[in-house]
């Protein structure tokens, strides 16, 4: 069984909006009861990361560190026609991943107890973002 | 044809654990010739990697990078209740990956002759990780 | 319906091949009009990424930047044997990824406007490199 469905997601600029039920609504509607659910983010400036979603110290902790590693404004950096967080959301998207796949079990994502899913904005300005979802199994 | 179990792996603190070995039993369990195997880890304080399996110095270096990168008890974090090395684990993990897929072409992994698969502990005290294993394949 | 085959990719040493082509011509030969595509790189010093694909100089940057991260010919390093960008190299697969899936629609990648697939060489001499794509998709 194939099922494969695009979700618009709306940031609100740069940081992590956890995605976690809108993955497991589309896994519900499928009928899947196990398999596979492929997540791909099309596009080179956010990603999609599986983070703990119990502290939100954790997520703030996390954007502290990437804004510290891969810096705004670089003035080495010669793509700087979109602004200056563009080429830093192109480097934060590659050093982390823009796509992933999560097993279903018993109808549902097999999630760790304190693992969310989570879509990454390195973008300091709203974007609206396209998830695609392919969701495969036993028929 | 679908098969899916979970791998309790027991880490003895920080560090690398090759698992290939495992996964390859579960391969030759399965009955698989050809398709993919799909590896997820529950935990948001640990990786999968793939990564050279020749020279145990690389894994040392790997560690010495990633233990400069990522530094203990940075005093910036505010996620800091379960220990010095518990931010830096979750920044690990998402840096690297908690999931991968790998080839099955003649009842084997697909890997590359130097390539093991590798559970990496990011926290300094030794864990049970639960890894959870689906194969597909052709019926 | 499954797919596997192996693509031999030269490189002209450290930087990124575009491989999206390559890749959209076997999915056109499997006749998948849906479903996923896997690929697999069988090395521990080359990457498969994400990248923007119009502008040249994001590729450039990123080169810079993660030179710059991964300096070749750190004293610390003790897998030294094989030259001095080799334990960057596979530093540099660690922190980005070596196998990724995309999915399939309307017979092509769905790939986002602006996102390319790239083999990206981390060692400085050329390489010849085994990448093994595996297509599934409804029959």
């Amino acid at each position: 069984m194939w099922f494969q469905e695009r979700l618009n997601i709306a940031t609100k600029g740069r940081g992590m909006v956890e995605i976690s039920r809108d993955i497991e609504s589309l896994v519900a509607s499928s009928g899947a009861t196990c398999g596979l659910c492929h997540l791909f983010l099309q596009h080179t400036s956010a990603s999609l990361i599986l983070c703990e979603n119990a502290d939100p110290n954790v997520r703030a902790d996390l954007e502290l560190f990437m804004g510290d590693f891969v810096a705004d404004g670089d003035s080495r950096y010669s793509h700087v026609q979109e602004g200056s967080d563009d080429m830093p959301a192109h480097i934060r998207s590659v050093i982390t991943q823009s796509e992933m796949t999560i097993p279903i079990d018993n109808g549902s994502l097999a999630l760790g107890i304190w693992q969310g899913v989570y879509l990454w904005e390195h973008r300091t300005a709203p974007h609206r973002r396209i998830l695609m979802v392919t969701i495969h199994a036993p028929s």
